[in-house]
């Protein structure tokens, strides 16, 4: 592997690939062929051309949601996606307007709509340089399971901001408390754009930095993570630049952190691939 | 004004306009249809056809460098663009890689080949928050004169490496010593792709972040500063909102440092176009 390669794997996208999904005038996401193929069954909701998939449900959010939903549940039968049943994303054209609907988080890369999610970076200064807290997902997770992970990350469903997501998840995944996780500093987001086994995934991670007192050790509360470390930040860089080990886009999320505070070389001949590659351009 | 009307500015990029100067099998540089068309009457140094353009001379470096200069000459006295006669940057396919040949910085723009440079943010911290020094460009500058400026910034030319650039223009521009310009911390890159009077700007920043001891104070060796304020960041955020009294690409380098250190909270309408905006993805 090699810091590109990473950067490569989150923005596999291939245009030709897709056909826009459009709500009015808007793009909402980008269909697989074969995903935009499956929803000619489903006239009454989504209009099938060759080159574009129109939503035609029409009605208030509830009612548009309920009719995508009646497809979702029709798909799940057919395995093409999974329903996770317990987290609803908001489906926007851009970020902070108003949802056209909202739909299971399993139907996300289904629709390539837009999904969002914060990361927190938990880092330790000390007389051996910065230290990063690790996690390591649970087996049981449905997305890379067993891969490592950033110390807090989650995606922003219905009705949760950014910052109360990030509060809820530091408490659930690591027990970090909102004494402390009110210090976390917003330092941007990763975006990229990536398909995956479902269809697409159009992915937009707001990015935390958090310095935590030498006391503090993680609590995971939910299951969802096995262990914690504490390691070099020099030690994640190399290990992301050698191996799979670490979740898709953590490993963009790492190299935006080590790029920031000043831990990869300008002479690193991958420098300007990772500075460039981090944040996709919205279309 | 707006944040993202400075992205935009940087990014003014039409792909429709240009077609490729190629050496060898890679792409170097991006000519605009007028400047490849004043290229064809110089058929030993390049050869010029309807969607390309190919660098024929041959030869080691300086050969090569001496033919395009010739070129550069005659297109000077066709006042197609200035020769500055002080300052000559490599040409490469990629940084770090051998130069196909060396040009005058007043021609870099005609070719549309990667032009690369350094950018300091100089901050201090105290009571009131972070404050940015900022410098104004002296008039007789070539390029954005009486604009605002970063503490330090210039082009790597031949012969200097990006940390050595630094170093000479830190103490050229702001007296800044090396004891203290050591000190700075590279925090990523820049990366913008914008069409100006002469060509197409392929710009890359190398950014670095300098704290600063209170007693420091910037002092202009060059006649290229004419003063330096030390201004709230909060100030020099609101001030690249509503106007352009800022260099164009400073814009993007003050918005980055802002994003970095927690400046723009989530919440502003612009958040995602900044953080999306500022490394365009090289092609």
């Amino acid at each position: 592997m090699s810091f590109a390669d990473h950067i490569r794997v989150c923005n596999n996208y291939d245009r030709t690939r897709v056909v826009p999904l459009i709500a009015g005038e808007r793009r909402i996401g980008w269909l697989r062929r074969d995903n935009a193929a499956a929803l000619a069954r489903f006239p009454a909701v989504f209009a099938v051309e060759p080159d574009r998939v129109h939503l035609v449900a029409r009605g208030d959010v509830d009612t548009v949601s309920a009719a995508v939903d009646e497809v979702v549940e029709a798909l799940v039968l057919e395995n093409r996606l999974p329903k996770w049943r317990n987290e609803i994303f908001d489906v926007m054209p851009r970020w902070g307007e108003k949802p056209v609907f909202r739909v299971d988080r399993g139907a996300v890369a289904f629709f390539g709509v837009r999904a969002y999610g914060v990361d927190l970076n938990g880092y330790r200064r000390d007389r051996g340089g910065v230290h990063l807290w690790v996690g390591r997902r649970a087996p049981d997770k449905r997305l890379a399971p067993n891969k490592l992970d950033n110390l807090v990350a989650g995606g922003i469903g219905n009705g949760y901001g950014v910052a109360a997501t990030l509060a809820k998840e530091a408490d659930e995944e690591a027990g970090i408390p909102a004494s402390l996780i009110e210090r976390a500093v917003p330092v941007g987001a990763i975006t990229y754009l990536m398909e995956n086994e479902i269809g697409i995934r159009d992915g937009v991670l707001f990015v935390y930095d958090l310095e935590l007192p030498e006391e503090f050790m993680p609590q995971n509360r939910d299951g969802e993570v096995v262990d914690f470390e504490l390691m070099p930040a020099a030690n994640v860089i190399e290990r992301i630049r050698a191996t799979d080990d670490f979740k898709f886009d953590v490993n963009l999320v790492f190299l935006d952190f080590a790029l920031r505070h000043g831990l990869i070389p300008i002479e690193d001949p991958e420098y300007l691939a990772v500075a460039s590659g981090l944040r996709r351009p919205f279309d």
